[in-house]
């Protein structure tokens, strides 16, 4: 038995439904802030996905890559945000801001484990030309609309700025040329731990009192003060302030929670960085953030854009069995006499958008009633030579087990009734 | 500048509209004929898919193949039926028939052309589990519901019958083993023309008058009568004649049309074939047919299936602009110190489920306004602080060029009424 390959899955049609549904809500909230969809290729060149500013000479180990037969180079592409930027080189005479959503699959070769796939959907919203924090904070606004319109109510976004732990690391004594690598320790932090986080820079040499920017806490408008006296002013606190009075402003500021150890753990971000959280549960649902170098280094133009990105395999764990409407109705026959007449009246129901199927196995009517109830169908027609005689047709409650007794002409009217009850 | 893959595009926000309203129709009306969903990975395994009944020993040739890093032998999916056949092998409990549907890109390394590419779009329903025609014709019936749903009015389904076919060429002399290559060479009629196919008949040393099968042509009835007056009842005869009476019944018959030249390309056809043509363009937007024997030989139990599949892309090429809703508006600021409130009207409006956007290039209220027209939004409203302190804003109407105040708690009201006109 050949099964799907390792670190992919089939989605059934339970799971799918659940899927489609966090998509179409998706989709939903990104048009209504005014994203327009954007589809890229599944496969990018293996020149594009091993650029600097992307995974780089990473890229080899990270992805799926393959030549095809005339020798070109591919790679199955890792994230959505790539394409993007050379989407964006590509079309040089896009309006800008360009705000494009992208909800696909990405494939990457990591270890799989548990809610890790290497295979997985991701749903993007990117802001493209806008240096202004408004767009930053666009961002997260259509995160909150999203999450709320999935039914979360427990969750968080935590927010942070590169730019104003750059300043503060390096009046703290840290080299420039270590920067990267001190954000690299610090977004372990969570996975590894303050002693551990604490050893690694020691190790690197770098020989700061990393508690001095974590221990500084309390209410978003609490931490930007401290930080403020402690280190002074700079571009990177002010652009997290102006954030936090926007977002205030629109009411989604509850929503999110200045974190001074989020860095993620892309090189590409320049600026404000974001990770979602939801309930209690310890991994991230999305992140994103700021990232002004990203088109040049691949070759565009200077185009500062942000943005932010949902891991939906993770929502769909997460996410409670949304109320699945029942609104169909299973067209049984008595015998095969009645078959032609029984699909006349299922496709009637179709036309009438009552979802309807019919027996295709040329069952007897008892195995007919008993794949109905299996596939949890409220109702069954009952179609018979008698009753059709009659212009008539028996309707099946199949939770009373009772049947009655009604005319073809007034079926979809009775369904349409018992059906939304 | 690196450009996507050979054979693959980007598809833009205006293309994408449009295709993302084909694939909302076609999981409306599959679901209506309570299709369900499902969703397998974007590669399988070799094994898979060169396995005898799917592509076999062209696979190589013909799909984009590769190893992951611990040398397993994956290539990217050639189509939808195979990773179904599958899927349905790996879980032997699903409750029959298993009706689903599945919309999703596929991969093929053929030379791109016009209206073909390497990367392409499809959207298939199959029934697996049942041997009855009624399962052949509910295929027929939601491919009729999804073009009519797109708006197509000029469209046919050609039907035949492999069985038939068979019958009627061992009738005419054909031995057994040459039956296949029969099909290969008529399958190409369309492409060569008649005279070619005698040629290559001659030269496969396939000594028949292809015409004999060929000119019969009439009403669907004419041609059933037809046949079985020349060569004889049988079974594929019979199963013809039962989707077409099926589907007389059922109101569907005038977009079946009887082509006894239609066969097909797959090996893996074991019944009936469908073909969909639109309007009068010589390609083929869909197609598919019964597979009794595909999941048997990739090595699961002995299961009857049909189904149908449309290329999207091509659909995508022929489909009229559907009238795109115009219903949003740009909030535009006279100046920097309105922002906050703009934005916070904006966000509102949002909540509101209109469409809205705001400025996030910091530009002067001049070049706002040139946006909002290159974007084409109806309606702009413009916050100046002024106003604001009245309680108001004004409301600009783009096409008239006319603005007057109205009251910000009466925006809401106001635009839902002028973007409904």
């Amino acid at each position: 038995m050949i099964q799907p390959p390792k670190g992919t899955r089939d989605i059934s049609p339970e799971e799918m439904k659940k899927l489609q549904s966090i998509i179409d809500r998706f989709r939903e909230i990104f048009e209504k802030y005014n994203f327009l969809p954007l589809e890229t290729p599944a496969f990018e060149s293996f020149e594009l996905l091993s650029a600097k500013g992307g995974l780089g000479e990473a890229a080899k180990d990270e992805i799926y890559y393959f030549k095809d037969k005339s020798d070109r180079e591919l790679g199955l592409r890792f994230d959505l945000t790539v394409p993007l930027a050379r989407f964006v080189i590509n079309n040089s005479n896009l309006t800008k801001p360009f705000k494009r959503y992208q909800i696909g699959r990405v494939w990457r070769y990591d270890n799989p484990q548990a809610m890790r796939w290497r295979e997985f959907w991701q749903a993007d919203v990117d802001v493209v030309g806008s240096s202004s924090m408004s767009a930053d904070t666009e961002c997260l606004a259509v995160s909150v609309g999203c999450l709320l319109s999935l039914g979360f109510k427990k969750f968080s976004i935590r927010i942070n700025n590169r730019k104003l732990i750059e300043k503060i690391l390096i009046k703290l004594g840290v080299k420039e040329n270590k920067i990267f690598d001190v954000f690299r320790i610090i977004d372990k932090l969570s996975k590894i731990g303050l002693k551990n986080v604490k050893r690694e820079l020691k190790e690197n040499d770098i020989d700061i009192e990393i508690e001095d920017i974590l221990k500084i806490s309390g209410s978003n408008k609490e931490i930007l003060e401290n930080v403020k006296k402690k280190f002074g002013e700079n571009e990177g606190l002010k652009e997290l302030r102006e954030i936090i009075n926007l977002s205030r402003k629109i009411g989604i500021e509850k929503y999110l929670k200045i974190d001074l150890s989020l860095v993620r753990g892309l090189d590409y971000y320049t600026g404000p960085v974001f990770e979602v959280k939801i309930g209690d549960v310890d991994v991230s649902c999305g992140g994103g953030g700021r990232y002004d170098s990203l088109i040049k280094n691949l070759g565009g133009p200077d185009m500062p854009a942000t943005g932010i990105s949902f891991g939906l395999d993770r929502l769909l764990t997460l996410i409670k069995d949304s109320k699945i409407l029942n609104r169909k109705v299973f067209v049984a026959t008595v015998n095969d006499k009645v078959k032609e007449e029984a699909f006349k009246i299922c496709q009637n129901l179709r036309k009438e958008n009552i979802i309807s199927d019919i027996d295709m196995m040329d069952r007897k009517l008892s195995k007919q009633l008993g794949y109905a109830s299996k596939m949890k169908y409220p109702f069954v027609l009952v179609v018979g030579k008698r009753e059709l005689e009659k212009k008539s047709i028996k309707l099946r409650d199949m939770k009373k087990g009772k049947e009655k007794l009604v005319k073809i002409k007034d079926i979809v009217k009775i369904l349409n009734k018992v059906l939304n009850q």
